[in-house]
């Protein structure tokens, strides 16, 4: 497979991405698995990286190698197992897979507190990052016994690969570190991909009330098909106000925070009750005032965290079900050969009505 | 016992404290218990209201009886009751018990929850407070089947002065939300009574590194005698680089705020590892920056709370076994007649090198 | 209302209840309310007396009062409030509320370890046992501000009575020592009410797959409709082979024990995989094997327990969504006169295709 | 190395053990390590194996390769590394090690839970057992990334070896599943190596009170001077009363079984209080009669398991403090080439006053 070529989509700098012919990548580690591609998808981390937000990519490369070809991005995704290093035992070539977004040694210190995404042996979150990713027809994953998920035969495809990302950070940043529990009433602020995964993974645990907070009415209309039972367009008036009024007073259980603004992390230390969480999933790109002198007494837990992907097992069994509209999320599929177009749309998301869209590879 | 008079601390109003006669307070609910105190003790927050920082405290009593009689101060101490409503089940007259500072109804849904500190029911950290407190020969303590503890015989009196408040502050908000754990490596920024009392509970779990932080020389060296491993003067170079070069770059496993100041919140966010907690302990008068374009990634917990002394129980027990120098911390002693003494040496308690003073009252 | 009359449904000895005149009860701790009851029900419990399990009622009785004047029956129910000691807080007179199987002080030292079954001060799973209960037109309960919960206007009356004991015996007993978890799969042995309580509870946390196991065809196909995904019939052949085929030959991660024999306890020891939970939910007659010596290597948590309802007001929120058939447990209803065609339906629960009956009052 | 020569205690089959000449193992996965041996110690489950308890070692042996060479006996030690396979990232030759009892795959199932002891993919505990194991010159060590630990240069060897197996095999499957916490009193069944484990480990969390119950004074004393507040001597009468009345008739916290027997199952399930644990460390060799009739209803957590050894690295850590005499357990001390002796010594280990013994190889 030497030298064999395929398409990729490669970020070489602030808004320089290149929908290229690259060349199929190998087994560089006898921990290593080369899988072919089925579908991907865009992460709104992938446009950040176009945008400029991540020039450590090229310092990192350019530090390690003393050049800088670009990096395929992606991190998410479905295929089929190409090939495999000699000490991969789980899998096989022929399996099909979900990718996670999440490699892991499994031995360091971070690993063994199943802290995964601070793995300190070129594990971690470092797909379409720091290595090349899954927007491509191969990608390499490092350490594929512990990156790679047999999809079962009745997952449906799309969701398979929102398990790669969406679905685990809600999951575990949102609704775990949030500690939703049953009869819990919560709050989620923000109703893009994440704020969705959040929505969705938090009815396993069945809260009475899930109030969503946005600007935009067709994400919020989104949102109550997928299970919200309150939203709030926080652009009509005082989102904070309507949160105390719908609660008596109190504030919600948790307030998970999925977009990364000092507005969105305001809302969140306004509305928690006493006792309560706050659980931060969004990117932010600058510090936040914390009203300590309001909440030091407030018995509040604050959680903050990158995805592990440890409970990417539990979540494809769980998703299996069929109870949750999980499929919904996906707004817009395209085939691979409109990378250019999907990344447009995607970057239009609210213009285009769109939550996350799923790319096709040829089969 | 109706208009028989005592001596008591009361609070007027800023910078307005007096040591003056009142009368001994009587049973008003059938679930209140009258204390004959034995010691009680100053707290960091009876200097605060003192100062003026509490100017909700007349405001309430005007808004509630129309009218403003002063305060009397304290929410500490043990005694012997004097007198049961007869609602109480588990004390009768001539018992030696503990007053926690925390009351509480036990049946509102915070009370539920075990967060005693914010029961809905005039229950909470409402001594010396909201009504009046223990710096005073007799005391009335609301709930008392759920507000004392009998006083073992085998106790040290002044530890169990401590666990009226800074042990079980420091246990719970400073040791159980800051998730210490044997062979942890932790900060306490902030060597006073409670993050003395965070060094001393802490050390029920076994981490293998204390690291007490702070700017008296003086109060480092008691640290260490009470069980901190390293110390550091942070007037005297970097602490967040002094911590971060004990711990191999990685950080502490837990950092706990003690102080209350945007400076010591600013090591704690500054110095905690990768899946880390910060417990905030000090009681903050302005908001503080909180770095999370930083710690978005790093899947910390970070915590608030007032004590809710739901392990008063727990430490009586552990307290008994005179394995850590609890009694340490009582540095000084004064009799109750000398209660004006008693707050101005607590006053300048770094320049006297008070800890702790325990006031005596006649037996 | 002192020496008015009322019918109510008394226990006398072994297969002796007579449904006779009996004297309203009043107040006799501050603590206390009267509750005019709207809807009752008929717990296996409350069987297992009639037929004579349970001497000590008379015993107790006999010890403390040196008479014997029967039981009033029940521990289940709603109602009215028509009266409440001084001491009450939190209800008034035309509250209408759910009376909890469950009493407690709040005070002792199991209380404050939300142990409320084990109460030591006069509370616990008492009602219908040591004190007279809910099957009559008026009860009095103890400890009213911690045992009543105010029923909500949109929750279905039929499921608020199963508010007072079998859904939160399924779900503490059961569901959550139990660890039931998203994407589990877990087996229940024994389809009566309890074990639909189970069932039931356990969907808040979504299981990827719920086996249950009975004898009796009727009551498969209603947990069928409950939401088992699976269902076995014991009688046709080997449940455990049956279990372990459905498991891949690995076991259930939960086997919720839900009868009371050694049959059925024996099913659970043979069908959990390592690091599994067995939870005995079922009240047992006589010891049990425990292989031990092949369990002692699967790192197997084994839990049993009396109710504490200490989830009621979580459940009462969750139970208010419609999202699950609750009230399907209501095969039957009957008319308080009808007491005890009630009783004969129920001790033939099997023919009669009875699940739980409600009992209702005249309104 | 190949074809070096080195010696080894190997079983061949009941009652036969011989010490005699292997050849020295080599690399045979790229995750592997061989290990120079520099201390070891023998189980009580190696003098279980050489009394014939294990015949599935023979009879594996025989279904894989055909054949029966015996088995090189042993699964404690610590070493120096030899030589380690190319997959091994986090050791190399020279390394000073702790070898543990447990190897993991990292990425099968039960790894994912920290299952360790039930690793589905040729790891788990198997030195000594399925394969070679450390009383030999020479070990090979699988998945070595995840099976050895740095030995600090601060940490006393014995207290090293003890790391292996019997200090988190106390702490995991005693202390820790029998939830431990500060204040507690708990009662230890059985004062072997296992026992004094859980004593040990305990002492991490700060219980108040530590029955040790065992048949021998000798090793009574030894538990009093390692920790143990109280000491019962179950010869001399009723142990069961004794742990009643030293607990005002309300029993321990949490019982932990450390002999495998019925007798001291028994004792553990007689003196657990309502809503305690039993935690079982012991090996059983046939079922109990597990008393359900009367422990239904007593909310109780009974738990079971072999070692994960997932606490090692923490163990590690709390064990370099000093403060607990962790090295007292090694009370006889021989050279390698009188491994036959020590086998001896720990056979008659009451005799002998023997707690554990170490074995020192050549260096």
């Amino acid at each position: 497979m030497h030298n064999k070529q395929m398409k990729a989509m490669v970020y070489y700098g602030a808004n320089d991405i290149r929908f290229e012919n690259r060349t199929v990548p190998t087994i560089l580690q006898p921990t290593d698995a080369v899988v072919k591609m089925l579908k991907t998808t865009i992460c709104g981390t992938d446009l950040g990286i176009w945008k400029g937000k991540n020039p450590e990519i090229e310092a990192v490369a350019r530090e390690k190698t003393g050049d800088w070809q670009g990096r395929i991005l992606g991190h998410e995704g479905i295929g089929i197992i190409e090939e495999v290093g000699e000490g991969v035992r789980n899998f096989k070539k022929g399996d099909k897979v979900i990718v996670s977004c999440v490699s892991r040694c499994g031995s360091c210190e971070n690993c063994q507190k199943q802290l995964y995404a601070h793995c300190e042996n070129e594990g971690g979150w470092i797909m379409g990052y720091m290595i090349d990713g899954t927007q491509a027809e191969y990608v390499r994953t490092p350490f594929a016994d512990n990156s790679l998920y047999k999809l079962p035969e009745d997952l449906n495809e799309d969701v398979a690969v929102f398990l790669s990302d969406v679905l685990p950070t809600g999951h575990e940043i949102g609704v775990q570190y949030g500690n939703v529990k049953p009869g819990d009433t919560i709050a989620i602020v923000g109703a893009g991909p994440v704020g969705m995964g959040v929505l969705l993974t938090a009815q396993f645990y069945s809260p009475a009330n899930i109030i969503m907070i946005d600007l935009d009415d067709n994400r919020l209309a989104m949102a109550k098909e997928m299970g919200a039972t309150h939203i709030i367009n926080s652009r009509e008036g005082d989102a904070v106000a309507k949160v105390l009024e719908l609660t008596g007073g109190k504030g919600v259980d948790s307030a998970i925070e999925a977009v990364g603004i000092p507005a969105t992390w305001d809302i969140c230390q306004k509305i928690t009750k006493a006792g309560g969480n706050i659980a931060n999933v969004g990117v932010h790109g600058q510090p936040v005032e914390f009203e300590i002198q309001k909440l030091w007494i407030k018995n509040l837990t604050i959680t903050t965290g990158l995805v592990n992907a440890n409970t990417t097992g539990m979540l494809l069994k769980s998703c299996c079900s069929g109870k949750l509209p999980l499929e919904k999320m996906a707004t817009h599929h395209f085939k691979f050969a409109e990378m250019e177009k999907a990344y447009d749309v995607f970057k239009h998301a609210s213009e285009e009505n769109a939550m996350k869209v799923i790319i096709e590879f040829d089969r």
